[in-house]
């Protein structure tokens, strides 16, 4: 399992964008007037004559502001040279225009860009979104890390900036710690238990990926967009019991997807070259492989994962096709999105469950 | 300059201490009876029969339950393996015992272990408290940098766990958000101007050298433990004017005092050797030198400024030499320190003086 795409489609923008477009739908049958659904409507309501590309438009403005204020800072008397570095690295890392639009929310895009190149660091990766990795320019290089944390240390300070006087200032600070706690423990559960995978690939197991893409992926790339998102609008969370879990669930479907796109898709498709079976990852397909394979083929697993030579890698593969893992992630997905569908249907407010579903819809069976 | 040891003598422990025997000191006499000093006074009375040593007792144990605390996290479900790799990672990073005693405030021996912790992979460093660095153990590498950042998510985790319900919890959560802002901007600058500086030495200058110090060093070290002390005491930060850059020049003061120590002092006394000249460090020492230095002089320290053997070391430490840098400092010392008493009479609460006072006292012509 590796983290090389960024969860696309998931985001306080695309649902408030979506959620829009929900409402709308729901013009000649409205949802029952439940109170978040109300106050989520007000929030979204489209001002007369504004389309999807206004609302596009407006959100990539906002983003080009957020940059530019991180970069004129005065939290600290920073030198030209200082803000040039800053605005360079944010360039850089934070993924700006359609992508921004697509993720962005509160942060988001900013949590995704610290957590991403401190990956690459700690992953010793070469390239990300067709570029080099940031730490891999000559005149970064380990110094990497800081910027990393800076990256983090704006997200609060932008919290504080825009919603200092609102109600939900505390509760959206502390979702914001929370996730970014456990993002570090699933980062670290990670670590482990690729050392231990390393040791002994018998170690990997479903529960142990499905904990650590939980906490590693799940929390900030699905929960917190729509937990943020409910908050702004002036829900309380606890009034949405079962939304974490489906959003906990939405993660691991979407990092199982990555997982087997990594091994199978086109690499002009996805954009990169898969090496999870190389860097002996605790991918979802091993997973799967080491839960079905019988004696002789364990053997071959054991004997071939993690290995860097094309040789190595072809014998994995061929397991991997020899014990059907293509129709395994297939019922998998069938699977997965039923479940989902019923939890989502499950859910008391009809707003939540149209943006769920719309969210679901955008994932479900992709491709790249 | 490096960050190689930790300020000491500066925390709330020490501020309860402190406060504690300053305040007896004035019962005869006692200090006028401002808001802040009255309650910081109720806070830090010493219970009946109780010693400074029940004190120290009691903040060590106090640590010690935050240690076993930080292993037994909920936010996510642990392995037992991930327990052991985060106590262990504590035990190794975060200093226990009477360091702990010294430093201990609020999360303040926390964040500096994750500041050490990262500033040693980015500095490529070997030794830390004597022992090999964190990252340095074959088992963790590059994956310290989670462990730093796990580290510093646990201080918001430890600020919302105690003081959620308290008045200050706003400001306090703040306080910290902005200083972990400010020392990483700071760090920032720090490497932006070692890069500098290795171009062309004539880029360090005094105030260059004041700005990274300022937010690099002094506001978490100095100025966030007293500002925590104040605000749990239940003031005001805005009432407490000039405190503020009383603390940052008590920082700048230590850290030259540092630097000035890791070439001049013997090595078994500071417990390490000092490598600020082979490192091309942006020292206290190195920006004097270029203040004072002739044309001749200048061109030697360009020529051997930076460079590992000990012939260019012996040529630098022989211009620091001729140029009396010795007397330089001492006399820069004297003023600091007389600087300092001018300001800290200036402020207006008693206690508040006495306290900083006992600080400078502290660090006051150290010899380690």
């Amino acid at each position: 399992m590796s983290q090389k795409t960024a969860p696309s489609g998931v985001s306080v923008v695309a649902l408030d964008g979506e959620m829009k477009e929900k409402l709308h739908l729901h013009d000649g049958a409205p949802p029952p007037a439940a109170k978040c659904s109300a106050m989520m409507q007000k929030r979204c309501r489209v001002p007369e004559g504004a389309d999807v590309g206004d609302y596009r438009e407006r959100f990539v403005r906002a983003y080009d502001r957020l940059r530019d204020e991180l970069v004129a800072d005065d939290s600290c008397e920073l030198t030209d040279e200082a803000k040039r570095w800053v605005a360079q690295m944010i360039d850089y890392n934070v993924p700006g225009g359609e992508e921004a639009y697509i993720r962005f929310s509160l942060g988001s895009c900013i949590f995704q860009a610290c957590a991403l190149l401190l990956d690459d660091i700690m992953d010793d990766s070469h390239t990300r979104r067709d570029q080099i990795c940031w730490y891999k320019k000559p005149e970064v290089g380990l110094t990497g890390i800081n910027d990393g944390i800076l990256l983090k240390c704006h997200i609060a300070r932008l919290i504080k900036k825009y919603f200092r006087e609102k109600p939900y200032y505390i509760d959206i600070s502390e979702l914001w710690n929370e996730i970014a706690l456990q993002t570090s423990l699933g980062q670290m559960l990670d670590l482990i238990s690729t050392h231990n995978g390393a040791d002994n690939l018998a170690k990997y197991s479903i529960e142990g990926y499905r904990r650590i893409v939980k906490y590693k992926t799940s929390y900030y790339s699905f929960y917190l967009p729509v937990a943020c998102a409910l908050l702004l609008s002036g829900a309380q969370l606890d009034s949405f019991s079962g939304l974490r879990d489906i959003l906990v669930e939405m993660g691991i479907y979407f990092q199982a997807q990555d997982d087997y796109l990594d091994c199978f898709a086109d690499p002009n498709t996805i954009g990169k070259i898969g090496t999870d079976i190389e860097d002996h990852k605790c991918s979802w397909l091993i997973v799967q492989a080491l839960g079905h394979a019988d004696r002789n083929q364990i053997e071959v697993l054991h004997n071939y994962y993690g290995k860097k030579d094309t040789n190595s890698v072809s014998k994995v593969k061929s397991t991997y096709s020899a014990l059907d893992l293509k129709d395994i992630f297939s019922e998998f997905e069938d699977r997965a999105y039923k479940h989902l569908v019923t939890s989502i249907e499950a859910q008391q407010d009809r707003a939540v469950q149209e943006i769920l579903k719309s969210f679901l819809k955008k994932i479900h069976r992709r491709k790249k």
